[in-house]
């Protein structure tokens, strides 16, 4: 060993980051899970994760897709015992970690358990739910689930979707159909090769009457021998960017007959005579939605903390160019100050969505509460429909900006680990490359912005007849106040004084959506056509408001933290003002535009997100470490917490691909470098051609001369003769 | 079909995008590709390559590594042909043509014959030369070349590489020598199974004294068995973010032994003695660095248009959501102002693009043409470098900025894709997979801008000085005006107005990194410090810089379009005033803080922007046709031509996974399905512990009581007694 640089040193490095952490870590991690009682859990399920050999992890990156594929089904079998076995809460907390661990399983199992039993729970009768209980649906006993919603001709428009389930009345049957290539089920996850029932999403069409999208059960393959059922044909869409897990496949129903009972009849009843009735309070039946989304905040700070987890520690320890050519050692990459700007922002952030996420599911829970609850002529219905409007628009604009931001992060990230980052045993990509479908799924991450700014424009009109808003959108309670602020620069230094400059940089962003909304409107258009024609100010006013709105939920988590000795709340607001401060940075021209920052100011907001950066930078390791994410949970060689990133990526590496036996295409290669390269002949010098032609040449000009003389010499005419003498 | 939409349908809306072409499509198509000759020499490598069987391109998605591999040596042996026999020149253009198609394929070949002759060609002397020359290096004959220059612990740092090459002076050899596992060569491309011979990068060390690093050829493999020579250790590195058609690997060398004529020695001499000749102008060997960097600005301008062609012409044919009920069908995505505010910017940032790469590829070729005029004594020895400067500093900020831009525009445009553009056919997902190693090697993004960064401080200090500055940096000839400039509304309309907009706010952000840097100077940080401490700055002032560069590089070959009736310049003038201002609009704070926009004239910078959006989308199609990409080189459903999107990825996906055949996994499925759960029996019921527990406790108090009973009676002790009655 002459480089005087080895694995020991990387793990001393590492040791040495966390002598004396400015906070007493286990309190920091407590307050990153919400309670004592949910990190002791979590720990447990890394730890039984770990040691099950279903989920072994070391070689999963150079597996095929059918080896992934029946991983799938492997952990599925490990799983299904704590199906029926443990609390609809607990068990939702096991997947949490589980997704975090391997997000194509966790997609499969969320098909079968979230949207297929889920549409069964959510809107089958009593009746209907016991006899798919009793089936064994739950434990995924004889059948195995999958959700057929989108098709290959629309996926946002769901309304618009052209499968139809037609009732025939004399067999008591549905029939359900196919109409042409673009109403083919898309998508499908498990539909490929796993699932042996279908939740199918169809127009229903009642004695030649169609009364809008409804979900019937269709059986798909005998679950003994797992042949296609009649007029079932399906087949695999193939590779995916990601999440190849799960088996997405397409599906067309050709005349498949069903009974009646088999579609979900909470909402919409049709009788024996296709008499039809409909619900009373259609919008609440949407409350399903907000599970997906709210789980999907989740998993965005839950990955963002994973993917700077590697990042963080990677940069601890690896080391690049000296400082000055006497300097012992090489410099670590964390003390670069544009490598503290480049991932310190990203590691604060994933703080902060930590706690936004852990209110949002508060809200969430909140919300499913009042809706279970209500009964036909609740007086508690207005307000139950408020609590679902402002949790829906929240829990949308939080999904789609989430998403994005943790999508960028994890690939920023992965950039930061350099030439390595391109490796998929890293991790960064392969994450990034799963995470992708969050921006999409479950509402489409632009339509969503779209729906939380319209949303933002009509609270706005509301606020200006006086309505009081709630806590989301407390600005716009006291709007010439919100619109008008200034800041001091003392306002930089406090939480109070960021929250203000977020609430007028909201309020002036919905200002403006709903100035351009109503303009258009006045010029013509109708509330439709005006709402897409200002969707860009819309968008904006729902990026700087949710912005905003996150740091707000930062800000309350922080000061909801005991005072005490051990560190963790100070060092929480120092993070809650460098997220607040380096959003205003990358958002600056809305500050700017707002009036609350001047341009001095941002040069000092600016000034101090790089202090802040250096700060954090201090204790990265310690926080990164309570986040508490078990080494097999990353499964990066770069997040080993012990520092040995080297040796844990090569031995990785050579496990997966062992030296020695036959070349993989030796002919193939020996045929190319060994060929016989076709000599390439000049044809016009074997065939002589040039030569040939002078000749001819020759031998014309020759006659012509010899003509031209016997003209000349009056003898032509004899010689062109065709009787002449020349014919013997 | 009682849809009503389908494939026609698809078709004849994409025939009518294509109605009335405002402008040439031909002429169009030759301004964006330089001349007449580039663009027809680009339509013949794309149609035979679109015959070649080795380039079938249906089935790519679905195939193991492995097979991939395979396809990689069926290409080379396409291709080998054309390296012997076509000018280096029009060879270039076709592998630009081919690297579009196939990333990974055109990287290992790259390897050979960029880096590894490139290497040979650059730096071994006349008769070094024609003895690999003789050996088959061109042709790949009996040798096939990788370049093993990063190692585990150092990729930019390549004066630290730690792998040793030892003269022996007794056997006149090289020992090549890695001495731990951090010196091991890693991330070499072709090393793990195809290449015969490597470019070695190693300290040269003779006498004891280290040298620096020069480069070796070294035999890897017997190239008839492919067997590793002695001393050989290589693994494969596994799998990737993309271009898995190369093989990646690593090396490690154990004293293996080559003779002293394998180190290239046109820069260094080493004698028979051991005796070393440096090189008199080291600086002028790097110009080797450029070519990569010109390429990939110009592959970032090939990717981001074939990225937007799937993108564009699928947002045509797609229709989702009816504007109202009674309209006939649902409404083109194109014709969404969202939609077009998300795809129209990148579609002309990628004309943009492709106007810089043509310059930048001339002005490597002027600098490349100077350097190897050069002669010893040169009085243009002076202007050489200043010119070898300035592409240096130019390229790097283009590479940087052109390869990050267009990574974000192909996600954006996958995004905007909705669901399928998750899938791998649609061809964005793998596009972005492949794409993303440009930002990170042949120098990282980061590093390059910081590079820029620091060479347009110098340039601002220089400039202040009075000296004279080129074109590229003409705005700080005068300083005083370029900062001072404000913009009035006439000047967002015109390509004069606008550039001055980019030439003052390049000025302020140069300005500001040189000040910042200069502060730190003299609170006495040496340069070294000063520059880390200022990265923050000095990276704005590359990315606002470069922005601008690409402006004027736009500007300057509209201006150079001659004035027809085509409508070719007048279109290309309306997108570069639309790159000039959405750009304006991406970095709108540092245009406020320069002063040079106003609150009120960004709100009309962003009317504008949704204005060109809109104008753009007019012509989006004929645009995208004027890039002339094969449907083959697309290899995308969504980007047919004739926009048959659904039945082509259809007939793609179900080519690719038949229908039938056994289940892969169906013993896993059914095991789970049919899987006996052990019943979980109530051990303690039918151990029956609990009325044992009570039976002995009973007798225990029933012994206790007796007990209690004879002490108070005095009849303890007896009973006591170890000796007692009871012993018989």
């Amino acid at each position: 060993m002459t480089s005087g640089w080895n694995n020991t040193e990387t793990m001393a490095t590492m040791a040495k980051e966390r002598e004396n952490p400015p906070f007493d870590i286990r309190a920091m991690a407590i307050a990153h899970h919400g309670s004592k009682r949910d990190l002791e859990l979590k720990e447990k399920f890394m730890l039984e994760i770990s040691r099950d050999p279903a989920y072994y992890a070391v070689d999963i990156h150079d597996l095929t897709k059918d080896q992934t594929r029946q991983r799938t089904m492997a952990k599925i079998g490990s799983l299904v015992h704590c199906v029926t076995n443990e609390s609809i809460e607990i068990f939702q907390k096991r997947m949490e970690v589980i997704g975090l661990f391997d997000p194509g399983f966790w997609t499969r199992f969320g098909v079968h358990y979230g949207l297929f039993v889920g549409a069964i729970r959510s809107a089958a009768t009593p009746n209907q739910f016991s006899y798919w209980l009793e089936k064994g649906v739950i434990g995924c006993k004889g059948m195995f689930g999958c959700f057929c919603m989108t098709e290959l001709g629309h996926g946002s428009n769901v309304a618009g979707l052209l499968t139809t389930a037609t009732l025939d009345l004399n067999t008591d049957e549905w029939i359900i159909h196919t109409p042409d290539l673009l109403a083919t089920k898309w998508w499908i996850g498990g539909a490929a090769e796993s699932a042996t029932h279908g939740a199918v999403f169809a127009q229903m069409i009642i004695k030649g009457k169609r009364h809008g999208v409804k979900t019937f059960i269709v059986p798909l393959r005998d679950p003994k021998t797992f042949q296609l059922l009649p007029g079932i044909n399906i087949g695999d869409i193939g590779m995916k960017m990601g999440r190849n897990g799960i088996d997405n496949g397409y599906v067309q129903f050709t005349n498949v007959r069903v009974p009646r009972a088999y579609m979900l009849m909470k909402h919409t009843q049709v009788t024996r005579d296709g008499e039809v009735f409909e619900p009373p309070l259609a919008q609440l039946t949407y409350g399903a939605l907000l599970q997906g989304r709210t789980a999907m905040v989740a998993d965005a700070a839950n990955s963002a903390k994973k993917a700077l987890t590697i990042g963080v520690r990677y940069a601890a320890v690896r080391r690049q160019f000296k400082s000055s050519p006497d300097a012992e050692r090489e410099t670590q990459l964390l003390d670069y100050p544009i490598h503290q700007r480049r991932l310190m922002p990203l590691l604060c952030q994933s703080v902060a969505f930590g706690f936004t996420a852990l209110q949002m599911t508060n809200l969430f829970e909140e919300t499913s509460r009042a809706l279970e609850s209500l009964e036909p002529g609740d007086p508690n219905l207005q307000a139950t429909i408020e609590l679902l409007k402002e949790t829906h628009s929240t829990s949308a604009g939080l999904k789609a900006f989430c998403t994005w931001a943790t999508l960028e992060a994890i690939e920023k990230t992965r950039q930061a680990c350099g030439g390595h980052g391109y490796s998929s045993y890293v991790g960064l990509a392969p994450m990034g490359q799963d995470f992708a479908v969050h921006c999409t799924w479950e509402g489409d991450n632009t339509i969503l912005a779209l729906q939380s700014g319209r949303a933002l424009v009509q609270a706005y009109q509301e606020a200006r007849k006086g309505k009081e808003m709630g806590a989301g959108m407390a600005y716009m309670n006291n709007l010439d106040k919100s619109l008008k602020a200034k800041a001091s620069e003392q306002d930089l230094d406090s939480l109070e004084g960021i929250d203000q400059g977020w609430a007028c940089v909201a309020a002036h962003a919905v200002k403006k959506a709903t100035e351009d909304y109503e303009g258009l409107l006045k010029s013509g258009k109708s509330r439709d056509q005006a709402f897409e024609a200002c969707s860009q100010s819309r968008f904006v006013a729902a990026s700087v408001h949710t912005s905003g709105y996150i740091y707000r939920q930062f800000r309350a988590a922080v000061e909801r933290v005991e005072k005490s000795d051990d560190g963790v709340r100070e060092h929480l607001e120092l993070l809650a003002k460098f997220y607040g401060l380096w959003q205003m940075e990358e958002k600056a021209a809305f500050f700017l535009r707002s009036g609350w920052l001047s341009t001095d100011l941002l040069d000092k907001v600016q000034e101090r997100v790089t202090d802040y950066c250096a700060e954090t930078r201090k204790f990265a390791i310690p926080l990164v470490d309570s986040f508490v994410l078990h080494d097999h949970t990353i499964n990066s060689p770069f997040a080993k917490y012990d520092g040995s990133v080297y040796t844990s990526l090569f031995r990785a590496v050579k496990r997966n691909n062992p030296q020695g036996g036959p070349h993989k295409y030796l002919d193939t290669v020996k045929g190319l470098l060994f060929r016989e390269d076709a000599e390439l002949e000049d044809v016009d010098e074997a065939i002589g051609i040039d030569d040939e032609i002078q000749e001819i040449q020759e031998e014309r000009a020759e006659a012509e001369k010899e003509q031209n003389e016997q003209k000349e010499a009056g003898v032509t005419k004899e010689a062109a003769e065709p009787d002449g003498k020349n014919k013997e």
